[in-house]
């Protein structure tokens, strides 16, 4: 599963960016023991980056690894890896413009996976989910399943399913977002779930009133110029927390 | 954006006391890595006090800029200020008895914005609901943008939407509220979100009581007189975490 | 409001309790900055201590005041006394049985009060809730009002509304709950709020089958043996908390 | 109620790793002042080793006793036990194959249980409840009682209910979870809770695609060779929390 050819050292800066959105992730309640997160190498569109086979919350940046697209490790030394890492591979394979993505089982998400409800957005902070979520139904693709997307067709197929969207649903296990840095992705993760959380509850109350195509554009365009004064915010967060 | 005209320097104390209004804020789950709360300056009933531009529970008092009502900073020497100060000085033009407001998207609070659903009376907590809340629709007044007041005549706007109450709810966005002390406005905001909370569940068990006008401004009145006791609470609990 | 006759020094480990049952309550999230929890004097059954008006979480055994059935504290020298004192007194006039009090605004249980619904066992934990809870609507009593038990009329009706029973809920304003001891009156409030919480959820969920009386009675006598388990681990935390 | 034949002791990282489990579950919200976790013996499979009678928050290594099948305490030297030990003894009796137990009062279980309506998997994560929860109703048995498993001839009829599954819902008053292991327990009894959480949710969004019977079986195999991710996390937790 390693690679013989060595890649290019990524940025340290980046790889300690992925280690705080780990735990950023982990402190936002989007992944618990489970979900990851990764970026596209710097020096190398052909890699990403993504931790070791471990909860997001502990991860360090010496859990860091680097794998090419097809989801060979390169410098695994032995450490596991984790099973779905071909959901990153063909994503960033089949999108140039996808820099960081992350995959949860973010709790408000999955009654919409189960019921195949689209995400839509309520309100200018979930701009990005503009025009609905995409969906996955890996039984159409490959029957009775652990639903694992665990090997690289399961990753195309899901690729294939997300298309030009922000996120998509994975029906009986979780979702995907994308997004063109570790700031915005994350950030994306968090409202998604929030919208999630939020639309269920608007549903209960009463005939709900979507932002329209063109105010999501607008709203997430704007909220794009603002993520360095939230991301200073869950940064500080974790680094208090851990002393790190 | 800055004026060549010195306003007196605010009260420090004041200063101090907003800067532990956005960090109680934030504590009480009001607003996240966005919002925004202001006072109404002290010494210049045409001036009001606001963070630069960054996360309110970051916020410190050399952090806090002086405003006209225009929206100018008189003091930011180069540093951002929130896209949507219009709220709060168009407001303050309007509503001579306000001296304070906070602007959130607290998360209750939107979905009942996102069906355009009042917030009512359901308890004596949040008396200052009486005779429900007001509703801001942006695409009325300039149709498709990206839902934020981010400029003086959709501060304006707002204003009017607002009108005599105590709360407006902004559809697609968030809300808005004031009062007439940071103590007062911080609760409202509070109990806004609680009161939000509290009448889905409401709404879902059956027919709803809600206060009368009358129980309404009594209620409000009583607890207008209580405030001192949330917020040296409020306080503890911030400055506790803080150490400040 | 103060009487001149003395009245002997209730039991320091009473009061010392009392002022932790006050932080438990806060801590537990069943008041916040207000609401209020009392105790018969261990030496005057025509007596009762209480904090005097100040955020339930902060009170120390040096907050406590006695007061007399008709809600005059004995002891306040200056100090302010909460406006509903007289839910108190009035109960421990009424009910001989009674040796411990508390009066909140309890979230999930606001929403069965503001429809007038009653709270039934949903399991073993809330047995005391047998037979269902009363019910206080002020305005059958007194008209439009502030809905604050603020005097000692409202407080006989209050009383007479609670009957026999452990809980009233109070329409528009919160909840009352009833015990034989701090640590009685303390599980019940917990458990009056948990069971409104999971109450709601089940309605949602199907037909619910409630404890019947006989099992409801039979679990709350058993949960009586099992006190101390959770109070010793309240306890830890208030005080691991706050170093007291 | 002990007996006079000393079994082995029980390997001390066993009886270590018990006592972690029952701070665990109270750090993730399955059990609060009440519930509790059990292991088989690991050198005798008539014995199994269980807390007394205390919060499992608090419980130490040094208090974990010794119980046979029958439920006597073999070195409880005047300790008190749980009135409910005969869950755990008459489980292990009927099921060579379970090594763990916990039974709880898991809040998102209990309106399941009030309401007899089955959990069933909404994600790979709870692959476990594949085919759906058991339904224990001890009015069936027993009649009118305190709910309470207290004696041996009520542990047999919860054991026969619970038949092959892993998971028993108890009406009107929690739910007990088993496994192979302690790992595999813990994680259950929290992903039972969370699917509980989430399937309420997705009832209330539309038409639910459970995981069907060969979905569920092949996500619970994987994830079972996930389990010391998700334990190395929940032990950091505690332990950090505690200084233990």
């Amino acid at each position: 599963m390693s690679t013989t050819i060595m890649t290019t050292s990524a940025d340290p800066a980046l790889v300690e960016k992925l280690a705080l959105a780990n735990r950023i992730l982990y402190d936002q309640g989007i992944v618990d023991g489970f979900g990851h997160v990764s970026v596209r190498h710097d020096a190398s569109a052909g890699h990403f980056l993504l931790a070791r086979n471990m909860a997001p919350g502990l991860v360090a940046p010496e859990d860091i690894l680097t794998f090419d697209l097809d989801g060979n490790a390169t410098d695994a030394r032995g450490r596991r890896v984790y099973l779905e890492r071909f959901i990153h591979g063909e994503i960033y394979r089949a999108r140039a413009d996808v820099h960081a993505i992350v995959h949860s089982h973010s709790p408000s998400v999955i009654p919409f996976a189960a019921t195949r409800t689209p995400l839509r957005p309520l309100y200018h902070m979930s701009g990005f989910l503009g025009g609905g979520t995409a969906l996955f139904e890996i039984r159409d693709v490959a029957g009775n399943t652990d639903l694992l997307v665990r090997d690289p067709a399961l990753g195309r197929a899901l690729a294939a399913a997300l298309g030009a969207r922000s996120t998509v649903l994975m029906r009986g296990h979780g979702s995907t977002v994308v997004g063109t840095s570790l700031e915005q992705v994350v950030y994306r993760a968090v409202y998604a779930e929030m919208n999630a959380r939020l639309q269920l509850q608007a549903l209960a109350l009463g005939e709900v009133t979507y932002l329209n195509d063109e105010e999501a554009a607008l709203a997430a365009a704007t909220n794009d110029t603002q993520l360095a004064r939230v991301w200073e915010l869950w940064k500080r967060r974790v680094t208090l927390a851990t002393g790190a």
